[in-house]
């Protein structure tokens, strides 16, 4: 997985730091995680194929994660686009596109599926041959839902040199890869484990934005490779995070721990802070494994 | 009257030019004339005080044109404004609007006032003491129309000499400005014109886009002091002028001649074109004022 941060800021006037936004490459199939104003500007900008994304995941409905979507779409459309496009978000984005339609002129040449998602339960909502996507329920303001990116189970790798000595037919290559013995002509039965080793570990992005401290979000992304976690906010300013239902990035630090996850990342930062140093300390005395989600900056999972 | 284009390219993925916004300056009043996507990171960039803005004009609800709108309205929420902002649209912006405050959590601690123009006629719709702002109706797919920022008559300037040998009071100075004669203690008329010389001219600037050539255009900007006009194409492309409803160089420049304007800016590019030099030989050819409405200059009118 290949996560490129196209902005780490919150909301409010736009002061530098560009508006959320992730391009998630995966296994040649790309997606993108919300779409603040200007996310098409940054994509052109960091050479971003934005046209490629075809699942579209929006975390909630606020402008700093949303005001650039309706805008992507129309340029999809002028580009002649063909390919359909899926939206997961919460509920209302239908009635946003749909109020675009009647008064702005926009039209789909294209299939666009909304597809609504319940920001109260984590379940799976997307899946292909290699991935699955689930649903992570956030504490916010507003109906928001973060999305945890996980690599299925990946076939077990093969011992070619028991291939050999078994003899086996490449019509059974498959189903031991899965996992089953081989049973061979005779009857006698190779088990699977002499034939195979244990697969590559399964990969996996968590996404968690916007949200206030929530606990059962760790439950959710336990054991993640890699957790991007809002912070807002420093402890400095707990009072603010609490009103407006954000985190500190303590808050952000303690799930990653709690969730026992690979690495955190830090991002949707208020404009009030210029440097970010202060968060980065915050976290890493609770969680040392901690980096800044710099804009532009490619993380590999 | 000081103008700087926040953005000179037209609708279609962003690849370098920004969308649609002008930030106008007149007599201490900002106003800002459309708000593509990307408006409020240009502003920024540019330094424009984009928050003393208390008027938009909206020429069309076109995606390039509007939607980095809801985004602005947002952040001056977000920095706590009180100050009302007044909205100038075609037919639709109260539905857009609405929309985003029922799903996106949009509140506005401002007075929002939002007034409907009729795109089919000229006439005046907003005023102050010193500037007034008319209707241009344009021809576009959807109900556009340009805006003229007026001057009003400037008073006519006082001759003092003459003001000392007639001993005329200071409390009749304003109506003498005005056009006003004296009349003397003894009854004796003292023109005006022997009191006052010629006001200074008022400036105005008008502002056109999206657009299809349409002489009636040419009517209500007579004698501009800048006229921007759309040229998205160049006479290359003709026939997608035609077919999308906009205007080349060439036909901006006819306008601009037609209506003796005094200077020609060209704008609203369409990506498929690198440099301008073209845009700006075709219009020169027929109106010599003309210049390119590059990013981030200023127009002094």
């Amino acid at each position: 997985m290949k996560i490129t941060i196209l902005g780490n800021g919150s909301g409010g006037a736009f002061q530098g730091r560009n508006y959320t936004a992730h391009f998630l490459e995966c296994d040649g199939q790309y997606f993108l995680l919300d779409c603040g104003e200007g996310t098409q500007h940054q994509a052109f900008r960091l050479g971003i194929p934005i046209g490629r994304v075809r699942q579209i995941f929006i975390t909630h409905l606020h402008g700093d994660h949303v005001f650039g979507l309706i805008g992507l779409l129309t340029s999809f459309s002028l580009q002649g686009r063909t390919d359909a496009v899926e939206i997961f978000a919460p509920a209302g984005l239908r009635q946003l596109v749909e109020v675009h339609k009647k008064v702005c002129g926009v039209y789909f040449p294209f299939d666009l599926k909304i597809l609504e998602v319940d920001t109260e339960v984590s379940k799976v909502i997307f899946e292909n041959k290699k991935l699955e996507v689930l649903t992570i329920p956030l504490r916010h303001r507003i109906a928001a839902a973060g999305y945890l990116f996980r690599e299925k189970p990946k076939p077990r790798h093969i011992r070619p040199e028991q291939i050999e000595v078994w003899k086996i037919p490449f019509s059974a290559i498959k189903s031991i890869q899965n996992g089953a013995d081989f049973e061979l002509p005779d009857g006698r039965i190779v088990p699977n484990s002499e034939l195979t080793t244990d697969p590559s570990p399964s990969k996996s992005y968590a996404f968690c934005t916007d949200t206030a401290l929530h606990l059962s979000v760790a439950k959710v992304v336990r054991g993640a490779d890699l957790l991007y976690h809002e912070s807002t906010f420093t402890e400095k300013h707990r009072e603010m995070a609490d009103l407006t239902n954000h985190s500190t990035a303590s808050d952000a630090a303690k799930i990653a721990k709690n969730a026992d996850v690979k690495k955190l990342l830090l991002g949707h930062f208020s404009n009030r802070y210029e440097n970010l140093e202060e968060h980065l300390a915050e976290a890493q005395a609770i969680f040392l494994e901690t980096e800044i989600a710099e804009e532009g900056k490619l993380f590999l999972v």
